[in-house]
């Protein structure tokens, strides 16, 4: 299937285009803000833009929407549904200093892929990535907090690794699949 | 006049009702949600809340809505327009911590105050107040980063003031001058 995805991230982008390339579908990368409400809940961020998008964006295609944050329990959540503002303002370095002498360093990432069709109607598919923040800052491939996440049972942070293995953790990336399986 | 004030935030509520029945209106609190627009400026956020609720509250009394934040330069405006979520989150001890080493203290609280009435229409009236983070959190009265924050002139922080200090000074007493000005 050709399937539109509305991001302003080309990093996002190329990673899930990755994944439904080799899934043999097809992923045409498009640029139209549509309005983020603020809420703790990635699901009405996604849910509300793929409403606002469905009535407005130009063309029949189907197309795809994501969102994802980065909640560090100890911080209460922090940044979460608030993370690419975050990481525009104060970035990887305000957040290993908020980390500093913190019990915890737990952290998952969350990611949800909102999709529309005129058929099929609206459908949000979830991933979820557990792992820690890393004592500082290391890799420098991907994007945003990349170089100081590490996943469970790794060493390297998702910065330290290539598109493909990041893709095989990351909650982007299980978000995709489950998406992927919907297409069939 | 008699007018409702739509806010979630008790603190909020009694500043701005001391500001306007000190010139004679009288201010009803009234709880109702309303969607709060992502993105970087208090001015939209306070456009599409008037907008949203001008269709959708019961009643035809006029009414006000009020957004504010606290802008960092030295951490690129953080926490602004999310200011309320980062209290929640980070807090006052993280505020100060990410401080911690910065070459200037130098912060703003802007306010926007927005109006509401079946005759006159929406309008905005904005509030600036100028000063600095604080060392530490001194003080306990008023709410949210109160504590940490000193108005230019003054070493004193907010939370160490009475209300009618606070208001003499700060965005919020000003924005509502602006508001109680409009009135008449």
């Amino acid at each position: 299937m050709r399937v539109r995805f509305i991001t302003s991230n080309e990093g996002k982008y190329v990673e899930v285009r990755e994944a439904l390339e080799g899934a043999g579908h097809e992923l045409i990368w498009k640029k139209h803000p549509y309005p983020e409400v603020q809420t703790a809940s990635l699901d009405e961020v996604v849910e509300e833009g793929l409403a606002w998008l469905g009535q407005r964006l130009p063309g029949d295609e189907p197309f795809i929407i994501e969102d994802s944050g980065l909640f560090v329990p100890e911080l209460r959540d922090f940044p979460g549904v608030f993370s690419a503002y975050v990481y525009k303002t104060i970035g990887n370095a305000g957040m290993l200093k908020l980390m500093e002498g913190r019990s915890s360093r737990a952290a998952r990432f969350e990611s949800r892929i909102g999709f529309w069709s005129r058929e099929k109607g609206r459908h949000i598919f979830g991933g979820t990535c557990r792992g820690t923040i890393s004592p500082s800052a290391r890799g420098s491939s991907g994007f945003g907090y990349d170089p100081i996440f590490m996943p469970e049972g790794e060493s390297r942070t998702f910065a330290e690794m290539v598109k493909t293995e990041k893709n095989a953790h990351s909650h982007r990336g299980r978000a995709a699949a489950r998406f992927i399986r919907f297409l069939g």
